[in-house]
């Protein structure tokens, strides 16, 4: 009986300037699960700690198994998969949670059948998970969570997924605030239409971002870091935002926004020592307005989803 | 008496997925300044060719005159200035004719003074210029006709332009349409608002485009070369416009789109057999719905505007 233990880290989508095309991956925080190969067809959760008792055993309804019999039907075969899901993820917090459970699931899964899958051919398998857990089939998590690092959604049909190096030296904090906030409650604040200039804006700081991510140009990435489409409405969900960003520019981050659809917030830094300074400056501010928050610190991740164990 | 003269080349900006914020030039099409410093204080344009009598010689409308006044001005000087024009462009085309004039009297000027400036220090006042001759102190034609290659105009305010990597062997087709066609209207056909959803498309697009331009990826470039924004309603003034595009595509080229404002088209290729060819069905295309064409191929320029003869 083969058993494989896979880790897929946490991710931060949209990056300010990339509203629904622009992800990127996190080190060390993430999930893991052990998919083992058994003679009885179907693909079945078995086991799932970390989650408070949350997450469900449903096969149709838990991300790790959905995307698993994704890949399964796509090769065509009626394997016996059982997975076991350990969460290192907060459920719901902006950080890709479900998107790193359908990751190493793939990534154990792929490993067990002998690695039919590159590990780009897994990414709509996991999207398809990401149907299930939020509604839509997006990319933003699950590619960079799978490949690792800074990953574009240029297009979905057909899909075009596209690695972009990652400056050696840049940092993440991520701070998750304990706030409930739903995706659905952070979607309905968009403003479905923006302004040409708006439009014009965005497309110019993406565009800034791309090109700092290739030359390692740091004060370029941060001129960049600029959202003028979704955070205008969903700072407003989120107490501290602008306080906050103020801090940590002042401590010498790159930027700061919204991890996703909130309520974590990521901060960019170049080097772990202002990283480190901007977490604890950052829990101060939310101290203040009494508001619990978790801090972590992270170098971008240009690994993805990996095999732990065989 | 000194006498410098120099040449700046056509561009193409918003290039489809770059509305606004992008530009790139042309090898060889381009027009031409002579820059003389004389006694008696005052900027004047002497002598204007090729424009068929168009252009005005009051300083204070010619792109030339206002381009190096704002210079001088810069510098606090008053000084005796005497410009002659040499115009390769037609007027109006949406090659960057204003702004290619302004880019030579410019790097003339700068010469006659013996650099004071570095390259990207002219750009803002090529921007007078253009504000002159267009009404808004745009940079995206002036911006890549001084510094040459693809150049990406993040920001206004303040002023943050970005020179950007050229593929090796990347080369455009112009074609001229002899259609009239005002700025002014082609400016009044944009939408104010846009749909969440285009933006992000856009988005997607430059990104894609950008990424495409650092790992001198054609078919990513070409994957990238779309417009959602302008081009749906810009297009409608440009007979033959779609056909065109569906015949560039078949013979191989990355893309097409609007240079500018329009009429000018632009399409670009990998290499110059495929760009030949693009120009000779292109015709083709025109003639074909009696529409006389000009068509100009040329390896997109690295080097911008420079100083031909002292």
């Amino acid at each position: 009986m083969k058993l494989v233990t896979a880790f897929a880290p946490a991710t931060v989508a949209n990056v300010s300037c990339g509203f629904d095309i622009l992800g990127f991956a996190i080190d060390e925080l993430g999930d893991e699960v052990t998919v083992k190969l058994v003679d009885t067809p179907g693909v079945k959760v078995v086991e799932i700690q970390g989650d408070g008792g949350k997450l469900p055993f449903d096969a149709d309804k838990n991300t790790c198994s959905v995307a698993v019999q994704a890949m399964l039907n796509s090769l065509g075969v009626n394997l016996g998969i059982e997975l076991s899901l350990f969460k290192g993820l907060p459920l719901g917090s902006g950080m890709g949670s479900s998107a790193a459970s359908a990751a190493a699931a793939l990534v154990a899964a792929n490993e067990v059948l002998g690695n039919p899958f590159e590990k780009m051919d897994l990414v709509p398998f996991a999207m398809e998970a990401e149907r299930i857990a939020c509604g839509t089939a997006h990319a933003d998590n699950v590619a960079p969570s799978i490949l690792g690092g800074f990953v574009l959604i240029k297009d979905y049909d057909p899909l075009d997924v596209i690695k972009l190096p990652v400056p050696d030296g840049l940092y993440c904090t991520l701070l998750h605030p304990h706030l409930e906030l739903k995706t659905m409650d952070s979607r309905s604040v968009l403003r479905q239409q923006i302004s040409l200039k708006e439009s014009t804006v965005q497309s110019g700081n993406i565009a800034g971002f791309i090109a700092g991510l290739f030359r390692n140009d740091f004060q370029l990435i941060s001129r960049s870091l600029k959202d003028v489409i979704a955070e205008p409405t969903r700072a407003l969900l989120i107490p501290g935002f602008y306080e906050l960003r103020n801090v940590v520019r002042e401590i010498g981050a790159l930027g700061s926004g919204i991890s996703g659809s909130g309520p974590t917030i990521f901060i960019l830094s170049e080097g772990k020592e202002i990283a480190l300074k901007v977490g604890k400056e950052s829990k101060k501010v939310f101290e203040k307005i009494g508001l619990e928050v978790d801090v972590y610190v992270s170098k971008v991740n240009d690994k993805g989803a990996y095999v732990q164990s065989h």
